[in-house]
């Protein structure tokens, strides 16, 4: 009755992955995708640049799963041997794949880089795959369907660069294995509500039971940076039943966390800001201190902020607040640069000095030194400013100094969220 | 001629690694204090709280490693199974331990917290095994000895929450097992150069052979996002000698790959920037169109930049530009907000209003809408301006929007970088 794609095997390849450099978040980000698509995942193998075990480790994932998804080790030199362990396991030869090639040539000609020989390497993929070009590099990511015991299997070969590996799976690979997987149709509906301001506890503590549905319903919860996440999953014959069966949960959460859910999905904490801005037609600038620019960044990390976000003075330098902010000297030396006052007349000054609607004055201290027993490191002011009056808020976050960053930023966005809910 | 424990593996265990929600820092951590203390992993795999595949993963890390780390699953509820997988795998029984009961006793008083029932789950540990108290929890760490194929074979659980596991695996079962372990000392030294501007192949390419080098001395290439890392490792009896051995070789690639090696170990591109100006006793300032605060962001994520840099303005909007950083209109109209003229208008803008001694000014296309033929998305222009005079370059970037920005803080970054070099 569920997906007939039942059980897929992540499969890491690279020895950086071995001696420790880095982080493994191809295979969380993998596994992640896959539950929400339905496919569960029994195991995690991590192998280095080594053709026997990596070959191993492939026959053994076949021998367990009917997806087997590699990550890494498809780039040109040559200790990158993924797409040849590949061909090798599957018994097949591999070729030069034009199109491919004129791809490579074409974003190295783009990006004003020479070809080579080596770049020549990535072009040769086993033979039947299907091809996958890589839209933010050079290596080809490929499907190669295959059998054992009598059952179809499938292989997806997929680049290790997290900014390339999660765009094609996501648009190029998962819509493909999706179309060429048999079984009865199955659809599953996933919704994600975003909680800021409660911890995972809180959030578990109110809606219990609902954590311990069984399919074809179920809700998992889960802490990320700053935010909670609720993920109701459905499964059904037809995404319309699937997605209906949510709804009535879907409502009883939004009753019980009322605004303190601030978006669903693919929502931001910026893109939901971004949003609200638009609508009520209202543009906003950002005086950062402790924040350095984070505020902005994560602005414009949205598609078409352009049109809410007109900038703002990053002020790390108390010069840059006084010259360029017009915060007194006076309220500097009085109040010091990590201040409410501060704050609030760097918020001033940047609406003023941009004529955007909204003004923000972030000031704290990120650390790791600068700290005192009055103003200890992760104490932060924020002051928003607009045509309705003003609102002035004092935290204290800890954690290193990214940390902290993160946290004003997050923290400062939320209320702006709040403030644009109640205007 | 080896370390006599020559070889480990690391099995994860838990549902939680395999829905996606958690990030498998423990086997990063492991492994890289593994391969300091010169020991191979060749396999990572994570398991989910099932006794089955649990118990098989184990048969098959033990066919096939001399030390098998389980992380997880200790804890006093009916989902941790790896002490009970453990004991059976090895044939052995579990015995309640009495020192560990009165340990977890005295813990829990301490934290003023009931002891229950289930807390006392946890002391039941395999017979014969040498026992950890955990000084950051309850669940104490166990290391077993067994033997496959008449080869002497370690089984180490600890605990999986990281704050627990990792002075655990320091202070308590690393200096037991070095202790127990056969065979001549052995160290290990790694030495990373990060180098940009140049691709995978391009580096690939000037330093053939030394990829292909085998232990005692190594040497890997990685493409990151936005740099090509090379780590060479060295093993010797002793640290000093493990470090000697490496220093030809990194002699050798300062020599071929000269200032495109931006920095080392943990440098980052902003780190480096920021020691530079200290260094010259140089301020920076930064005018940011398309990039948003990302610049600003990432200076600002080292510890001590103010220092260095003072601030700057965002000028996303064009109204930014031209009332706070003060670029004619005439230029905004006849060269457009993404020409040369503007970057360098920004530049100068900036180093004015805040007086730092460099100015830099970054203006573009992030997309993903907004281009044209003649100025497309990913097109971006910077400018430098410092006492000595001006730097103006034109580039073209390809990928999404965060790609864009990411690779255009990156460019000036090192753009910069350069500059102060010669300076």
């Amino acid at each position: 009755m569920y997906n007939a794609l039942m059980r897929a095997e992540i499969l890491s390849v690279g020895t950086e992955l071995l001696i420790g450099s880095t982080l493994n978040t191809n295979a969380r980000f993998l596994t992640e995708r896959l539950a929400e698509r339905g496919v569960d995942v029994y195991h995690h193998v991590t192998v280095g640049d080594n053709m026997g075990r990596l070959r191993q480790a492939l026959e053994q994932a076949l021998g367990r799963a009917e997806l087997v998804i590699c990550s890494g080790g498809l780039g040109p030199t040559d200790d990158d041997i993924t797409m040849e362990a590949a061909a090798r396991t599957l018994g097949v030869a591999r070729r030069l794949h034009r199109p491919t090639a004129r791809w490579i040539r074409q974003r190295l000609q783009r990006a004003r880089l020479p070809s080579s020989r080596l770049s020549l390497n990535q072009c040769f993929v086993p033979e039947g795959a299907q091809v996958f070009q890589n839209q933010n590099g050079t290596a080809p990511g490929v499907l190669l369907q295959t059998q054992r015991a009598g059952e179809k299997r499938w292989v997806l070969l997929l680049p290790g660069p997290p900014s390339e590996l999660e765009p094609m799976f996501i648009r190029q690979a998962w819509p493909t294995i999706e179309r060429l997987k048999a079984g009865p149709p199955e659809a599953l509906a996933i919704r994600t509500l975003k909680i800021a301001g409660l911890t995972e506890t809180q959030v578990a503590e109110k809606i219990g039971g609902l954590l311990l549905r069984r399919p074809p319903l179920t809700c998992g919860i889960y802490a990320k940076a700053g935010e909670v996440q609720l993920k109701i999953m459905s499964k059904a014959p037809v995404l319309a039943a699937a997605r209906r069966a949510i709804r009535p949960v879907e409502t009883f959460l939004h009753q019980t966390f009322g605004n303190r859910i601030f978006g669903v999905d693919d929502d931001t904490p910026a893109s939901v800001v971004i949003r609200l801005l638009a609508r009520k037609n209202l543009s906003v600038a950002v005086a950062e201190s402790c924040t350095g620019g984070l505020i902005g960044h994560l602005l414009t990390e949205v598609p078409g902020s352009s049109k809410a976000f007109w900038g703002g003075v990053v002020a790390y330098h108390n010069r840059v607040k006084s010259r360029v902010l017009g915060v007194p000297e006076d309220i500097l030396v009085r109040y010091g640069a990590v201040s409410a006052q501060t704050a609030l007349w760097m918020a001033q000054g940047v609406r003023r000095l941009t004529g955007a609607s909204i003004g923000i004055g972030v000031t704290g201290l990120a650390g790791p030194t600068g700290g005192t027993a009055r103003k200890p490191v992760g104490l932060v002011y924020f002051a928003i400013v607009d045509s309705r009056g003003r609102v002035v808020e004092e935290r204290r976050f800890t954690g290193q100094r990214a940390a902290v960053k993160a946290k004003s930023a997050r923290a400062v966005l939320d209320r702006l969220r709040l403030r644009l809910l109640r205007s």
